[in-house]
């Protein structure tokens, strides 16, 4: 049994590892830290861990980190990995980082979005981004993996395929995505109080949230051409889940048909990914799963393509995806504990 | 008082049409009728009016009807309208029809949409649109108005004052709506079950919903050329409100002050809208209200601007707008009862 | 036109109170206070406000209060109220106190619940309990009103017909009671973030909440005999309302019939009372209304009644019932803006 | 691997049945039906199946049923098992039954509480009750169980304990429930449409549900003397989930610290039962899993004790109770699939 260790359990994306990796066969969870106060057994932090496992979380002790865990995940906030991250890896402790911290190659990009200086530039160029269908050979070999966010999940899988054949018109990509509550994070904000998100709905930091440069870097990099999407998300009132409808336009003409088996042919033996034609995927098919549902539609109009795609944003979405990278580091089956 | 009948007024649009009028200064609510097996008081359909109005709901009877009130609204089901509403207006009653049989100029596109044959092209003829804010004039000289969609309403709201500038290129227009449950009807379907759609959420009708071409229509009329918007409405777990996203490019670039500017100049002497610069509206500050919010934003991206637009689909988007052309149709102050 | 004003307009009481009054016939609202940190149009706080209104919303200065308006709501955290409302009494302003620093005889109660030392022992004795249907008259005559709490008003509501005749055992009362979020009021608090809150209930403060003896010197006062209910709040994923199951035994079995006629007997008059035998009441008929429903079931066990009450916490249970007695002690109609 | 027919796959529990026996290392589906026109891949029905199982639901084929599986789950409406049961029992086939068809030892207050006639007889005295805690070591022994009701599985266990040693007023016992919409089934009915259950909650059945006699039944057998729960159930605006608060008085004084050893003695082995000392489980903590969670109360008055307990009504009420009576058929781990 691999021994694991989640810094940032209380969180959601903390949270939910913990939920994953109890049903895990080959791993078990033998280190929990968290910023609070003292230590405190996590069935005490999270009452449905009752009488299912018994580990006390406790601050922060990078050694004691070490001497109890072999392979890490880190649900910090951004910046806080930063700090984290190299005292694992200078020890060669396998970690998968489900913050933004070491996802972009140029750290000019992440510190201007990000509002910080990088200080593990060093790390920075290791780190492997982790969305195993388009980076599985490389996570493979990595002991660094940089979790993708959840919004990019949801858009890079389901525009990746065009891009990488390079069918869309760079500067076509609208993205109007949609997502529940847990993706904010667990915060003490009154913007969070139930009674202002329940019964409304929402679009917020209007083309100008942080994962769209995280998208265009990815896009960019497996397109080999520069891009910039147009981003909206939006707040709906509900737990978990994101939806994102995104309008593409492709240089020449196709059908449906020939974009159709594109996107088969792309994800047929992707063991969480499922594609339909001519149907937009809803969420309540994908919460609860690691799976990504993708639904291609042609437009009647202007040459457009939809694309929707499915996912929760806490397992496929951050949790179960980083598990699903460790089990691709640990030579694993790919879905062990995912299915 | 002005003695008013509702037909249709078990649905979600007549019972609003019930809670507003019961309100309004100016008229008394003398005749109710829906399809039902028996006569029954009101407030035994809908608890909330026990205490609050007597008046018996009947099976339809023309005869009773035109003796009964002096002017009529119908919340019927697309395609009842039309059998009913020729009996009322031959005998120049004046009517609000909030169904969809009177809304296109072009019978063969109501046709091909609706899939019904239009048994009555005269009035047809005679119906104003009623988009108080595009065209308060004719309504004010009609007897006929055809109330628009919910959608149609929030959408050319938003987008009108580009288009009747001109400024918007035609074939560029996406739009992504979202829509809470009322805007479906009261249906008994295992598809609006309540946990089918609590905790989902899902784009249905993607690019084929019978309100594009109502948006088509009414965007070309006052555009003065073709327009063909692509539209994607989504299903959203609440209540009340529609928050439509529209994604539009300029014929030439433009400023957001400049654009700003054009829409309160359009919408200032407007009773219900409001307008927002680089702010997008929440669903929350529009629902109970007759308000349309309006937010402007410039993305930094393709020249594109993104429009976001909110009502409540059942007031602004049906009965509240309803009310409110009748408010003109009387000569009354246009936000009366509304307010 | 009465000027009032509102200290504390931004909670949720606040805010319901700006709602109501806009729509009042016979009152303006010509000042608002609360604790923010430098004066701001109230319409940039509560963006549904936007084009309705343009009043000023500043930290409290008393002076400026006096001599701004004429009649003051409190909806002031509980404790505070107990420094403001001394400053507006002195001057003979008419006060309605939301919170329940006046509602309490025996100070004793209140410090031991509400952890403080009472400070205004003068005015207490002065204030009248506001709940309108059993203290008219006293209300009418009064200059200062302790507006009830939510819970006490749906359950004294539906309890004090039978304890006012003596019928019940008073050991025998149970009350089980639901309640929407914003009665918790608008906190930042992770126990209240959206989904922390979204698909999940439970019972809290078991036995042990504040309302408890709030309903217990009522019943007292009114029953001349000691009550002590068995009061069980529960926490429900919706937005307003209360809703009340309320165990009792007879001392003498009774039936339906007496029971109801007793109900309608004690109720017929009022305008915001509607009882329901054999029925019990459901919350969206009450929510968005100053009603309270009361459905009046037999078991047909053990001899046992069951009382249901429904109301809407930010309305009958604060707000509303607030300019309810605000009508009464100026002589207004007393449904005026409330219907 | 355990081949197993599931009869009645297309409602809500009969999904969760197939969603928990994916994941089950001991058997394998091998058989559905369900009241369908034509035969379906079932992953067309709930797309959350599609790419994770192949079979085709079917209209019921005994022959084939027997021929495909054996050993069968009936999640079929009440009065459908009557017919469906006695054909698999004749050839000895294991059966767990999910209606309540076959859990009343008295087939006159089944035929009272269900309104038909009951045309097993014989098989109805060899059904074991499903109740896990309280009759493990008949349903070893036994082919044929019949699953208790969601409402009683919760109250049972948290009134038995006490109700085994004789401790409650008989007369006294007080059930106030809550519940999820998942527990109406899945119906095309207005009433259920999302709007009308969304931001409402009401009590339904009050004291006339037929979960009542089931609960009584059992505190009867199991408490050798005759008990008639008050009970009335609620409806709140959630998927999934129970939580009942039960009001119940001891014959004689107790402490809490001596009732809840009771309850801890009473369950300390049991995999899927938490007990909490003074303190309120919450739904969220159950929800998605096999467990109860119960937490023991004593009032400060009239000698009275609040027993709380919480499950989630399509797993441990239904389908994961179903799977754990299976287990424990079988010979299986009683947990295993289900942790």
């Amino acid at each position: 049994m691999l021994k694991v260790g989640i810094i940032g359990a209380t969180g959601y994306a903390g949270e939910e590892l913990i939920k994953i990796l109890l049903g895990h066969p080959r791993v078990t969870i033998s280190y929990l830290a968290a910023e609070i106060e003292k230590p405190q057994p996590i069935n005490r932090i999270f009452g449905h861990l009752s009488g299912r496992m018994e580990v006390v979380c406790k601050p922060l002790d990078i050694a004691e980190a070490k001497a109890k865990a072999e392979f890490f995940f880190l649900a910090l906030p951004h910046r806080v990995s930063l700090e984290v991250a190299p005292q694992l890896l200078q020890d060669d402790m396998p970690v998968v980082d489900l913050s933004a911290d070491y996802r972009f190659k140029d750290r000019g990009v992440y510190e201007e979005w990000y509002g910080v200086t990088h200080t593990d530039p060093g790390n920075l160029q290791k780190a492997v981004y982790g969305l195993p269908e388009w980076y599985r050979s490389r996570i493979r070999k990595s002991k660094f993996v940089a979790n993708p966010g959840c919004y990019p999940t949801a858009c890079l899988l389901g525009l990746l395929p065009l891009v990488k054949k390079g069918l869309i018109k760079p500067d076509s990509v609208i993205i109007d995505a949609k997502s529940g509550l847990t993706g904010a994070g667990r915060k003490a904000s009154v913007d969070f109080f139930f009674s202002e998100i329940n019964e409304n709905a929402k679009a917020y930091k209007v083309d100008c949230h942080q994962h769209a440069p995280e998208i265009d870097q990815i896009l960019s990099y497996i397109g080999k051409t520069s891009y910039q999407v147009v981003f909206v998300p939006h707040l709906l009132p509900l737990n978990r889940g994101i939806l994102v409808t995104m309008y593409v336009q492709l240089k020449k003409a196709s059908s449906i048909d020939v974009l159709y088996k594109l996107y088969r042919d792309s994800y047929c033996w992707e063991p969480f990914l499922r594609v339909f034609k001519d149907h937009a995927p809803q969420l309540k098919d994908v919460v609860g799963t690691n799976f990504c549902d993708i639904g291609v539609v042609k437009s009647k109009k202007h040459g457009l393509f939809i694309l929707v795609a499915a996912i929760d944003n806490l397992i496929k979405g951050a949790s179960g995806q980083a598990v699903q990278n460790m089990n691709i580091m640990c030579g694993f089956k790919e879905s062990e504990g995912l299915l």
